[in-house]
């Protein structure tokens, strides 16, 4: 059945979100975006993505901003008084929390007591115990809270998450996820830490939740380094490695002062190596065909020889194409509203995001102490 | 004044130095590579390399195994009998000690007893005590022992220490240094444990040489994972990150079941970032021309937006080409002369060496105890 959606928050997500619906297409397309994004947009949409124009509708949305409230009433948006109107509107469904991390828990729990169901932007909180206080009315009212942890259906993340689920390379040993921008952190409340701000509770959420999402394993070690290059107050950014009970090892990195980008994936298995280059999902795999011919002539390195790392030639090896990924890019939106009809199982759960939230607080840890931190 | 050098051990390493020595040239020309290595080769040599002939001779070369004094001698160079002879041999001042490292202990002492000096290959010694217990003897007898870390004098890394000694992408705090390679470990002695075999003793001493010998400052903490891909007994590779006194942190990897290269080098300052992506040293610079325009309109990058990451253009940043280089190639054999005739510094030590061991046992105990290391 069809689900109203009241949006608290109508700043850089919330707009974005409030578009998404509004046009029935669960695509973010701002007025003032260039015309090569409006084209890659375009593109984003799959030839299985569910219309959400049959799920989903804006009731409205609120921020504390005017200036933001005025932007929504000029896209012909209801805008409620204040939120205390969504939550008395018997028409809203859904809130929809797009605000700064820390006042998600009390804006959670205030829907859910209101009898509403919940999506809430990422972090879901800044830290796990906040999480499970939300949890417990969740649990207390019946009502669905929905992590929004949607960069599971990434298109770069599908294809690793295929390469690691078919063996595309061989059994895998080790997966690298990285995102390098070169601006710091946003000039707003994301710099500051009371309000959540850092890249660990921003991108790090992403790039944690979907490791965890595709190796279903517990995580023994975590290492991580935060980093402080741009912001005293918040990390700009992080390297992390994570032992998983197999031995496989996840290293996940976020930088904001990197002008130029290494690969956002790179993927080891024993019979072969992966890499995704950038978001357009250049990238290729290579496979060996044999190990036999496992030593080779010395060649000339720099200063001196070596024959270990001479480069094989396509008599050892293969390139392949990246594999083709098609997925349904609203299926986030699409199961929130099958989880509240009961029709679905609930893909992204408060559980994931609370084991996220505890990766990331042993994540603060061992950078805080200088130590490795065991976790599961 | 010119010395004469007997080499003990003509495999690999030792037959590449018999042919740089002979030739008078400094530099490994295999009969049997290619032509296109012999092409690089000869590019390798420098405008201000100095004539080794004018230094160094070869006295000649002994191997326990028949087929490679064979091979020696058709060469036309001198083969002893066997390791005493060298060492009985007035006419030999430098021992070249290029065996499995786990005999280079007892065969340095012997040849520094015998009144000779000593050029060794590295690692030097499988652990920092043997090490220790060559430096005694040197000290006992005055003769100089020199360890050949070669790789300060890569023309890839002489660029990372230009770029980083004159602030080329302003202070930088965080240096990465990769070599990766897929064929395992050679299947020789390396791939043996009480041999000194593994790829930490082998391509970690140098990359952690010349971080080291770049880098001015003690290291804190160290953090290091091996990795066991292609063999059980000894680590086929290793990813390691070093925190230094002012916060600089340094990442090493060395892989052997790697299909697809990262870059060499990428190294990350306040106001740029430089890439070297392979041997031939392509790669650049992009610095950043003003932090004002810090955040941009957010742009879509897989399933969601972002501001943070949105790349930037040449309105504010530019790109560079690498720096040259241009250094004496032949500086270490050089160098191992004039320390001997007393007219120099050693610029690769003893204590350097020793302090490269230590670093490597730190990462050998924070791999198998799982832990981070407090070095110095």
């Amino acid at each position: 059945m069809k689900k109203r959606v009241a949006i608290l928050g109508c700043g850089g997500m919330g707009s974005g979100h409030a578009i998404a619906i509004a046009s029935g297409t669960g695509i973010a397309i701002w007025g003032d975006v260039s015309t090569k994004d409006k084209a890659r947009t375009a593109m984003l949409k799959g030839p299985i993505d569910t219309d959400i124009s049959k799920k989903l509708e804006l009731a409205g949305v609120y921020d504390i901003d005017p200036v933001r409230n005025a932007w929504a009433a000029e896209q012909g948006y209801f805008v409620y008084a204040d939120y205390d109107a969504i939550l008395k509107d018997p028409a809203v469904d859904i809130v929809l929390i797009a605000t700064p991390n820390h006042l998600h828990k009390d804006q959670a729990i205030a829907a859910m007591r209101a009898g509403k169901h919940v999506l809430c932007e990422k972090p879901v909180t800044p830290n796990s115990a906040e999480l499970e206080a939300i949890m417990a009315v969740a649990s207390e009212t019946g009502k669905i809270f929905y992590p929004r942890q949607n960069r599971r259906w990434d298109p770069d993340f599908r294809i690793v998450k295929k390469i690691y689920d078919e063996q595309l390379v061989g059994q895998v040993f080790t997966v690298e996820s990285r995102i390098q921008g070169s601006r710091g952190i946003p000039g707003d409340w994301r710099g500051i830490k009371e309000f959540g701000g850092g890249m660990m509770l921003d991108w790090g959420v992403h790039l944690l939740d979907r490791i965890l999402f595709m190796v279903p394993e517990k995580v023994k070690k975590v290492f991580c380094d935060l980093t402080y290059i741009t912001n005293d107050e918040c990390d700009d950014g992080f390297k992390m490695h994570m032992t998983f009970e197999s031995g496989l090892t996840a290293s996940v990195e976020v930088g904001t002062c990197h002008f130029i980008n290494l690969p956002l994936w790179y993927v080891a298995g024993k019979e072969g190596t992966a890499v995704i280059n950038n978001w357009q999902c250049e990238g290729k795999i290579v496979r060996l065909k044999s190990w036999e011919d496992k030593d080779a002539l010395p060649i000339l390195a720099g200063a001196g020889l070596t024959k270990t790392m001479a480069p094989r030639d396509e008599d050892s090896t293969k390139e392949y194409e990246l594999p083709e990924v098609v997925f349904d890019n609203n299926e986030l939106y699409s199961n929130l509203v099958d989880t509240i009809d009961g029709t679905a199982e609930q893909i992204v759960t408060s559980e994931q995001a609370l084991r996220v939230l505890k990766l990331m607080e042993a994540a603060f840890e061992s950078s805080e102490k200088g130590i490795v931190v065991n976790f599961e």
